[in-house]
């Protein structure tokens, strides 16, 4: 997707076989500064995975794969496997990617070449699934829709287009006028720094609307259709997202807003029979504590916004239970929530 | 309550009754500075409300009555009555307090000693209907009771005790171990800002949690019973407060969590039949887009948060239907949230 402008995907691998190149936006310096952050070897790799130089569920996955083709050329598949998957606990597509490019390399007589390009086909099949989310998303957006988004489930959150985003760029491509309320997706605020400088660079109108305002705006009438992203679809429908998804859509049914889940079906655990069965990662409390911002004169800062001496809880997800999900848009199509629908997808090629 | 081990009011009035001072905690400094405002003519009164040096819905409201006493000195009651009541829509404490040193004066053959002295009565009557409602509250929290409260309803939002903070801090004093979950109330993150900064003087034990983790912490069992404040109750039971107050309520309902509203029947507007009569403050994008915190040398910046260039949706309030509300805690007692009992509660002296 654009930026002002230019062509550019989240994340890829460039460089010789033998000294591969993983280069990705900065994300922790975004939307003050765009900055390409490179990564020569495994630990630097998790790493970026790690501090969220790289986040989203779709771009983890990615940059895991990549990691993992580093592995293999490290000689040590075992060990960069470990450190990957232990970088981030909640996003199955990071497992997903990981488990494709080492199962490859195990059974190839030149894993190093046959690694990486198997993490390119992650990579390629990633864009090729965002695209198609966006596709049967599109369907649902009416012109003049008013659409309400939780966190960054866009481009960035995976190589191109994204999951949650994309039924509305590719709308807006369509020429339908589209609205976009960005829930500023507290604490980190990924809505408000991501989602609104994608939607700015590619021309959608959006306004940030604080992720308390969610029951005004909906009692209001102002949000026609809720679509979010997702890390890690259990098999019975219930959907991990970033901490406040849940709530969104907990308001939404009690307002009668539609509320969807957009995913690759790489997203999709068969072995998580449920939601209470994902693992949910907890954050540092600065992320709670602190902001980072832009100065009037220019400087970046990072600021304690709160009461000195406090801390802080901060699960980094929820769950959404199946219940009060209308449907999940795939690359697929768009399915129901449920056991039979969500495994039918999974095994279709 | 206490600042640094020292008793203090929110806000008061010194000095002679023809010069008379009115002197405030500047709200917009905590928690970093602890500075006295004091403003000394209606325009600078009216000035400190509508910029939230001072806010919360009783100190609001006091803080008008004292206004509304120097406009009686300044020799135009019915302008300054206008200007105060034009300084922030949504508060009904900020009408109730105006109106009854604006009658007292008008009845008066010595006006400027009378509104004086019940604007001073208006401020004792706060202290005492905190109190009372801390005393009541209190005997909802058992020990070891887990709290969840929205925004800050404590001391600061009034004269002293607060509202929803007095149980807890009645609880504490009877030496009750009270647990507090802070939500950091985005925009403004006055439960972070405020809140902490009042539980930490009282050494009630808190930790502050994202407005977004509200669902994933009861969901969890964390919270026992909710408290929050009030800035307007309808003559139904609909209550308006902080945006986001909605929200936790719905919230509440889904994990059968009790919600109570904490509020001095100065609160109580029998002429709003319902929430729907309400009126809510829009306030400036920029609480939204801006955050405003301490470096790590000291300094207190302004940062702006999100994409630059981004507009922002910011309403100040939110309406909580009376049906999702467990009680009212008034200093008349403990009432079910319904015309009967609210127009009882409201007519007993």
């Amino acid at each position: 997707m654009r930026v002002k402008g230019k062509d550019f995907r989240t994340v890829w691998i460039e460089g010789p076989n033998e000294k591969p190149l993983i280069r990705m936006i900065d994300q922790r310096r975004l939307p003050f500064e765009f900055v390409i952050h490179n990564t020569r070897n495994v630990g630097e790799t998790c790493l970026a995975i790690k501090d969220m130089t790289v986040r989203g569920a779709g771009a983890i996955g990615v940059t895991a794969a990549f990691g993992m083709a580093q592995g293999v050329l490290e000689k040590d598949p075992e060990e960069a496997k470990k450190a990957i998957e232990a970088t981030r606990p909640t996003a199955q597509n990071l497992f997903y990617a990981v488990n494709r490019v080492y199962e490859v390399a195990s059974h190839s007589a030149n894993s190093v070449n046959d690694a990486r390009k198997e993490a390119e086909a992650v990579a390629e099949e990633d864009v090729e699934s965002c695209k198609k989310i966006g596709e049967y998303g599109a369907e649902l957006l009416k012109d003049s829709a008013h659409v309400l988004t939780h966190c960054n489930a866009g481009w960035l959150a995976f190589v191109d287009w994204g999951s949650a985003l994309s039924p509305i760029y590719v709308a807006h491509r369509e020429g339908k006028k589209i609205k976009v309320y960005v829930d500023d997706t507290q604490p980190r605020e990924q809505g408000g720094k991501l989602t609104a400088w994608e939607l700015q660079n590619e021309g959608v109108d959006y306004v940030i609307s604080p992720d308390t305002a969610v029951a005004h705006l909906l009692e209001h009438g102002e949000v026609d259709i809720i679509i979010v992203g997702s890390d890690r679809i259990a098999a019975n429908g219930d959907v991990a997202n970033k901490i406040g998804t849940q709530v969104v859509a907990r308001i939404a049914r009690d307002f009668g807003v539609p509320f969807y889940v957009a995913a690759p079906t790489s997203t999709i655990d068969l072995n998580c029979s449920d939601g209470a069965h994902i693992p949910i990662e907890f954050r540092s409390e600065d992320e709670v504590l602190y902001k980072t911002g832009r100065t009037a004169d220019g400087r970046i800062e990072k600021v304690l916004v709160v009461a000195p001496g406090s801390h802080a809880y901060n699960p980094s997800f929820d769950v959404t239970p199946a219940s009060l999900i209308k449907g999940i848009i795939t690359q697929k199509g768009i399915i129901k929530p449920n056991a039979e629908e969500i495994r039918r997808v999974k095994q279709v090629f």
